[in-house]
């Protein structure tokens, strides 16, 4: 029960966080790149019991800069964190400050609790029962609160405010406008996979967009996959486990079905991380296709798991259960409770049951049902999901009566088809574009596409930012 | 500990089902009073946390009639019950079956957790730490997942849903249309104060409009109810206590200033309710106006309490400390326990600070400050209230985005300036009408203003309907 048996519950989140590391932490590559203070927030434990045990605060992490801001006019921009470190995500959106500095606004982006250093019970916060105040709306409801009160202490009470967000910080953007339209007067909402993650659609949709994604490179690149893979599944059927550990720099020998089963798994996640991050510079991924036929099909399985799980080179040898949860822990970003945080999320309000099956996949089958979920969850967080509860609470796709709203995506990413279009709502696709790259800093490899994009959301922005200062007059 | 020393928190709504008891309970006055059946759905105990005490189900009673329905096609009307036994809601709403009979709806009336027969700890519901799980969040949560489930298993995935409420089951139609636009295509919330129990607005507001009602009628009535007050006051000063206890036929006589407070609390209740159900006909009270002047100024009082707490006659004589809380006994209503759920709500979301002062109003000096709601709701209940969170949570005024919802009122009703009129939403005022007149049945008695509103009603809920059916349809 200390590890993490499933891939797709955890450790896609927890792989984009170990590349995000592999980078240098506060890299200064654009001119708008601002020095963010970070400051801590009394937020209140739980919002929705009064007599709980969370009955108190707890120091919430938030980054702010007032640098572009004209005080207490300029709008404010905020990012709703998500699964990590609020720092990788502030270092990674430089949109954000860029916009910011068109529009001379305040930034502030806000760490989710039960991640980064926002722990509400601090080392116990991963025990039962303290690990159920982690939900999506007490998460809302701590930035709705600390919106209400930074915009008193900041003297900025008319200040419009957007919020920004990508992937699951990107979900939890729009739902702040579904949820708290009096807080925000718009959301850009990045690679946000909201029907996807609400069991909305198909379970196999994302495993077929990452395969679509090795494919649209070269039909070569897709079948030199499947055929490592195929020999892999040879050798274990031959029970041939020291020739696997040699080839995957195994710290142990696999030794049961289950082993070649994690095994599996680490690398289809490989894959499907190179896909999400393929932006069009230092992680272009996609272009190293796996050498197509003959024995070097096996090697090239090995080095994409290299490429991806070991981008610093520190990792003597790969442990295939702990690799999940310790994964950047050489790195320095210290993911181990983020992905048990995400593991639980994925265990309570977010369904992430995606299959392979090789047929509309490269990848071998490997199935992952709601029943699946369910012996995991109960077994390790003794919860029980709830598979409508998503999108009973943050509307499914009857988004119609929502406004203000963008959800952009990139069409390399295999997020994408698992996010939110409607005629109501402003939809972006963002052709040649990876997992949220409109929400990166401006970058000389940037495509036309992406360009465009952010032009877009500027103009939009800056419309909501008018009609809200003028609802907030109006209302004085 | 065991009594409830504030009026305002607990007693205006006790009292108002007093009243309602004290009419036959299903009582048959319209051609179109529907036999409901009694249900019980399996209701999730706790949405907000998955490995809270409440991991489980309880039973939350509902009542629903097909008749008028045309299967799987109709539109469901669903009452969002508030504060107390739902069948007394049911009986007391017959403009919704009225309208469901025109328009061949589904109707369901839900109870509100912790209320009526729907205790989530059974007998235990009201202690603490089990008492936390009663917010309005989670009775939200309760209709959104209701609705959902009993929309399945009656095969009516693609009819309307219509919410309405009246007073706080009012707040809770609006609130339902701001929070589950997906579930619900409008609301009709009739006399809910969703302003002043957010805390917006003059604590002085409510009982200056209890006395202008008074006024209206005649301005020696509201002089009337002053000059007895005064002399209640002087005889108070000269510790005349029999006398008192005699005039008010109260158990024990007062013996300390804190005794004629509590007195003066009733007092003022009664006045309050009396002017919240002026209904046009059996319960017309303002007409009974009492005495002008002289020694009977007092005794005009006494007959006032009368009308209002012993309206069946049962009580021998009046305990000032039990009557909030046992007030409805007699009747057989079992409202005890009620009370003390509203009790903990005012202590936590719902802000009922109105104080009287003796110079917008009628009534003796009666402060009820924050601070003072603060001392009593941290010693009876254990919680600190959040002043704020109510309009952060819905919206406060701040409703430009929300759309399908009608607020209507009664200018009798003292309730009615807690309301809220924004240009995009619906407003109708209700001249001559008191507390949620509008969903009461069809009277000969009613005056022209309210048949207006309900003709309103019924053409904006036609028209939802529409709108709703072919979204609904268009999703499929």
């Amino acid at each position: 029960m200390n590890q993490l048996p499933f891939f797709g519950l955890t450790c896609l989140r927890c792989l984009s966080n170990i590349h995000l590391c592999s980078q240098p932490r506060h890299h200064h590559g654009f001119k708008t790149e601002p020095q963010f203070s970070e400051k801590y927030f009394p937020q209140t434990v739980d919002h929705f019991n009064f007599n709980s045990m969370g009955n108190g605060t707890f120091n919430q992490r938030y980054l702010i800069t007032e640098e572009f801001w004209i005080k207490g006019y300029g709008p404010i921009f905020f990012y709703t964190g998500n699964e990590g470190d609020i720092w990788d995500f502030a270092s990674n959106s430089g949109f954000i400050t860029e916009l910011a500095a068109q529009l001379r606004a305040l930034v502030i982006f806000a760490e989710h609790r039960y991640y980064g250093r926002s722990l509400p019970f601090d080392k116990d916060s991963f025990s039962i029962p303290q690990i159920g105040l982690l939900t999506v709306e007490q998460a809302l409801a701590d930035y709705a609160v600390m919106i209400r009160e930074l915009k008193q202490q900041l003297a900025a009470t008319d200040c419009p405010v957007i919020v920004f967000g990508g992937s699951y910080g990107g979900m939890l953007s729009a739902y702040m406008r579904l949820k708290y339209p009096n807080m925000v007067a718009g959301a850009l909402a990045a690679s946000a996979p909201v029907l996807s993650t609400a069991g909305l659609g198909d379970s196999g949709q994302f495993f077929r967009d990452v395969t679509a994604d090795f494919e649209s490179v070269a039909s070569e690149c897709r079948d030199a996959v499947r055929g490592g893979f195929h020999q892999l599944k040879e050798l274990a059927r031959h029970q041939d486990y020291s020739h696997i550990q040699s080839e995957f720099s195994l710290c142990k020998p696999p030794s049961s079905a289950q082993d070649i089963q994690q095994l599996n798994g680490l690398l289809r996640n490989a894959f499907t991380l190179m896909a999400m991050l393929d932006y069009p510079y230092s992680t272009h991924f996609l272009g190293t296709c796996p050498p197509t036929h003959g024995p070097d099909l096996l090697s090239s399985l090995r080095n994409t798991v290299g490429i991806v799980y070991n981008s610093t080179g520190l990792l003597p040898c790969f442990d295939l259960y702990s690799l999940y949860v310790k994964c950047a822990d050489p790195t320095g970003c210290g993911l181990g409770l983020d992905s048990l945080a995400w593991d639980y999320q994925a265990c309570t309000e977010i369904d992430l049951c995606y299959e392979s099956n090789n047929v509309t996949d490269m990848f071998p089958p490997m199935a992952f049902t709601e029943t699946d979920r369910q012996l995991y969850c109960a077994k390790r967080w003794g919860v029980v999901p709830r598979p409508n509860w998503l999108k009973t609470q943050f509307w499914g796709d009857a988004l119609s009566t929502a406004s203000n709203i963008i959800f952009s995506n990139g069409d390399l990413d295999p997020w994408a088809n698992g996010g939110s279009l409607s005629s109501s709502l402003v939809a972006l696709n963002i052709s040649g574009g990876a997992h949220h790259l409109d929400l990166r800093g401006s970058n000389d490899a940037d495509p036309e596409s992406v360009l465009s994009a952010r032009k877009t959301e500027a103009e939009l922005i800056t419309q909501w930012v008018k009609m809200e200062r003028s609802r907030l007059q109006r209302s004085l």
